[in-house]
């Protein structure tokens, strides 16, 4: 089957065609035929398109909404200049899967979309005012240029930690909050977690049930997640993507009473505090130059910048501390696993979070660890470390692409 | 010298006299000579007296304000009846010495107290706007029923905690948040983190500089210190003491981003919420039942309280998370020391703290830690750990005297 993957973000639309199947998936034969991003959606767009082995293609186009950014992909997927393996017309396009950022407590894994689900998401958009509005227009938008016809699978980001026991996902405020507003720990980038986990496993070769690793998803958005024996236990981030690791421009954890401490301070109100933690904060709020760590571990070195040392200090050692309160709420772990845009890439950023974790088992080994970037996995702990590291590449497109093959053929979930 | 020890709160006024010098603290035989707690200050006041090695005197009397709860004490510790060791008069009453909770960053050390010392505590209010105020009434009604010629001592809950770095005090927000208005990680409970650290190192026979331990402070208000090489290295409680551990009615760590989520759900302003995150969450919030520990495990073991037992179970999961990063953070520990009212008693919550962390090292010894209640001190841990564990009763009235006799005479803070 080809599955068109679809992630849409408040003005963004990204989207890949995975060939997949039961069976493609059993022999890890399955494989990305296109891709693309498209960015500024409302507005006169960018867009970057590819065909799986050739040159990118870089344009811009006026769209209104994101309805008409899948419109022109779709165009562009079944026009002749594409020439997408397999792909001659739209019925070709055998179902879609969207990546849905909210499932709440409704949704523990990949559902079939109908008009039920669609309220579902549609109730859970308190929880994510910013994510869920645009993952439903992706949604109808492909709903109606696709026909009912062609199934439609949500994957959340939130189905992985459905298994966190109460322990984890509660807050020790009233009982209440959660009884009457569900205000609770959910935790994101699930997909990404369990991607990674399944992809550990296969590497490693053991079961499901023996799974004991930490995983970190270090990008833009930074999440940590303790995986016991296979299952999501915890995670660093809440009720929102803003709890827990520094970010890019995200704070992570603070002192709650600093909201109302800077309320007084600044004379701003809660929806702008709120955007001060959630857009000015992290990596970019330390060092106060940019929220990408290439640029900051560029100036560290050449400039011998005091503020993006800082940043990327601090940063680190929030990973550090997290890796070690994960490691002591499960009662130990086999392996750090590291992925994302920083964790897939910066040999630097992996050996500052694990130094000084000697005590703990885990050195890195230097080689390895500085030979692997640009999407190669493997270990990077030295061969007599009692708790290993690992890279790998993160891949939540196949996964969700896998997911919908099987939500479709309701085959069970495997991991 | 005889040190009046003074701790007032926004509605209570604790205080000790404690008998102390140079050659006394050498030999650690100091020793208290009366105490007492007058709560409900402002109305019908519930007094305790006792006069060491008497029984309590239990009383209520109309106080109108702090310096009325002075003067109440001051009587009564005159007064014929009372018959306190070496104290006839005032004139015995050689010093006095008071807990102030916020120094902010003006004071790494404890003080003699005049005016300029005064206005900087008066500049501190915004940071700790419950105790301060409350704090500098102590300071006035003193001064001003002792007469000036008194010297009086301010010892700080934040001054042990100045030797944090950067990468611990500063939370990921823009930058010119900590210029502009200070917000910072501060951290609380100083005193107590470092008079059990002092108490370690002596009942362990090691030097300041190799004291490599995680301090609990486990009361109604709950901290974790991360103490390096003898310093506070990194501590739980935050800008205010909101921010780390459950506590009895504190919530500790939330998602930042559930301030305004609740705002926007309850319809109630920031103030209401913080009052919601400081007086009605933590053990009380999640169970719905009490702030108090030992009625809290009654519930959980007669009738088997769910709610109970989720609070308990939440509260040491936290705890033992803070004891993982920290072990994290230093590169490994030495020993774990608990103190406060929970941790000096309750063997059942070290037990469920320290539980699954025999990966790190650590296992507790049954026996060891039953028997260690009620003031006594001593070890926990298994002989084979790697990683030890302590209990060890705080006596913050003790430092502050100490350090009272010490900063009047001018003698470099011992530790």
């Amino acid at each position: 089957m080809n599955i068109l993957v679809l992630n849409c973000g408040s003005s963004s639309l990204k989207f890949q065609i995975i060939e997949t199947d039961l069976d493609l998936i059993e022999n890890d034969a399955d494989r990305r035929l296109a891709s693309g991003l498209l960015e500024r959606v409302v507005g006169n767009a960018l867009i970057t398109l590819q065909v799986e082995g050739q040159a990118k293609i870089r344009e811009t186009a006026p769209l209104r909404d994101h309805k008409a950014a899948i419109d022109y992909v779709l165009r562009w997927i079944v026009s002749p200049n594409s020439n997408i393996n397999h792909i001659k017309s739209l019925a070709d396009i055998h179902a879609v899967g969207h990546r849905v950022v909210h499932g709440g407590e409704n949704f523990t894994k990949s559902v079939l979309i109908d008009e039920n689900v669609i309220e579902q998401i549609e109730d859970n958009i308190e929880l994510a005012p910013l994510h869920n509005p645009a993952n439903l227009k992706g949604i109808n938008g492909a709903r109606e240029l696709l026909g009912t016809g062609v199934p439609q699978v949500a994957v959340f980001d939130t189905a992985f930690h459905s298994t966190m026991p109460e322990t984890s996902y509660l807050y020790a405020l009233p009982y209440q909050m959660y009884r009457r507003h569900r205000v609770r720990r959910y935790g994101f980038h699930g997909t990404s977690h369990r991607y990674v986990a399944y992809r550990y496993r296969q590497l490693l070769g053991i079961e499901r049930e023996k799974t004991n690793i930490i995983t970190l998803h270090l990008g833009n958005g930074c999440s940590a997640c303790a995986i016991k024996n296979g299952d999501s236990l915890d995670t660093s981030m809440g009720l929102t993507p803003m709890e827990g690791l520094v970010m890019g421009t995200r704070s992570g954890d603070v002192d709650p009473s600093i909201l109302e401490f800077i309320h007084l301070k600044e004379g701003i109100g809660m929806r702008d505090i709120d955007t001060m933690l959630n857009k000015q904060s992290g990596l970019l709020g330390i060092s106060g130059l940019t929220n990408d760590m290439r640029e900051l571990l560029a100036e560290e070195q050449e400039k011998n910048d005091r503020r993006a040392r800082l940043a990327i200090d601090i940063f680190c050692m929030r990973a550090k501390k997290y890796i070690g309160s994960y490691l002591a709420e499960m009662g130990g772990a086999d392996s750090i696993v590291f992925t994302g845009g920083i964790g897939e890439n910066s040999a630097a950023i992996r050996e500052r979070i694990c130094k000084g974790l000697e005590w703990m088992g885990l050195t890195i080994d230097k080689e390895k660890n500085g030979a692997l970037f640009g999407g190669k996995e493997g270990e990077i702990s030295t061969s007599d470390s009692r708790l290993k590291a690992f890279v790998i590449p993160t891949n939540e497109e196949m996964l969700i692409a896998r997911d919908t093959v099987r939500t479709i053929k309701n085959v069970p979930r495997r991991w």
